[in-house]
């Protein structure tokens, strides 16, 4: 259908043209020009361009972009078109944050089982979904399609764990363990490491500082 | 010192670098060549080489690089020679992970003071830390000398907030409501969106069953 061999820039611009669109969308706004839409997300209109040109295009000289047709198109590119069924491993208040963002299933990831080794949380539910023992994962998945899992668990344990789910039949893992996951390449790894992020933020701060930009 | 125009590509492998380096130190490693440290983080050396030079290289011809001397140099490019106050906007599950997040303190980021709307948070301690309302920021900031604020708050309400911590002299955000904010270009602003990294994982999975790698 379209070139599989994206450059990774684009693929996380993605979804941020796709936020957009939806807020325009929510907004009732039928057409944008790539330089309306630049303006919104701060980019350049010839980046919107380029961006959207490595799937075909979908602009129009002299009209510009149908929100919901580039909305809709762009939804199919993520793979949105389809419905996710995701496992929280770790059901600490990470875990339950995640279980309590209710954002993700109206993108199509739905929450359907919980999983933690502390006895404790057992038998809670998180909007409907009770957390249960880890002993039951293997069973779980056995009776249950599961498409992507959440890794939400200290470090020490991650990359067992990750083989864990890896032999278990996952094939997509949402990693937020502050490590690296060695897994096999059909394996799809997506890292949240947030102190990562918070190092980027001082990195940043003192550039800025430096610079004199900021006091 | 060097130079400011690094690439944000650099800016985003460093905190990884550093990560890499802790591990090592914490395993009593002094030196590694940047062979070994290249397939230890599966990036070419000729990258890490690359990489490095950018801050004067550390590196030494037949020797490789000191660990601890490249950990401690690498901390203080990102920032980490220093301590950083930080305040946690909106006490729900996630802004109560963000303070109990242990890891954040070690790299000098220290959790000063966690806000709510809700008053029935109010009083409940994290680590020690009392959730307060909302209503006692302005007063807490003139009294306290805070460098980051992490908004954990619904996405409608995340632009004003924004702006009002900018204008009581915030010069850092950390960013996890599912938008973006326009600040002062003196504001820093680093982005957690949860949403966009599972739709870049979804994209990954289709790429990868299309492509014929996964079942």
């Amino acid at each position: 259908m379209y070139d599989k061999t994206i450059s990774s820039a684009v693929i996380k611009r993605l979804p941020r043209y796709y936020r957009y669109l939806g807020e325009l969308l929510e907004n009732d706004v039928v057409r944008i020009s790539s330089k309306e839409l630049s303006e919104k997300m701060n980019v350049t209109a010839s980046q919107i361009r380029q961006d959207l040109n490595n799937f075909g295009g979908f602009g129009q000289q002299g009209y510009g972009y149908n929100v919901e047709y580039l909305y809709t198109e762009i939804g199919k590119i993520l793979g949105l078109d389809k419905k996710y069924n995701v496992i929280i491993i770790g059901a600490g208040n990470l875990g339950q944050a995640l279980a309590n963002y209710t954002d993700f299933e109206r993108r199509g990831f739905y929450i359907c089982g919980i999983f933690d080794v502390n006895p404790r949380l057992i038998g809670i539910s998180i909007r409907g979904i009770e957390i249960r023992l880890i002993d039951e994962l293997e069973e779980f998945m056995k009776t249950n399609t599961v498409n992507i899992a959440a890794l939400t668990i200290p470090k020490a344990k991650a990359p067992q764990v990750a083989a864990d789910l890896v032999s278990l039949g996952i094939h997509a893992i949402w990693n937020f363990a502050p490590t690296d996951l060695n897994l096999p390449k059909d394996v799809m790894v997506e890292n949240v490491h947030l102190a990562e992020s918070l190092m980027r933020l001082s990195y940043n701060l003192k550039a800025a500082e430096e610079s004199g930009e900021s006091i």
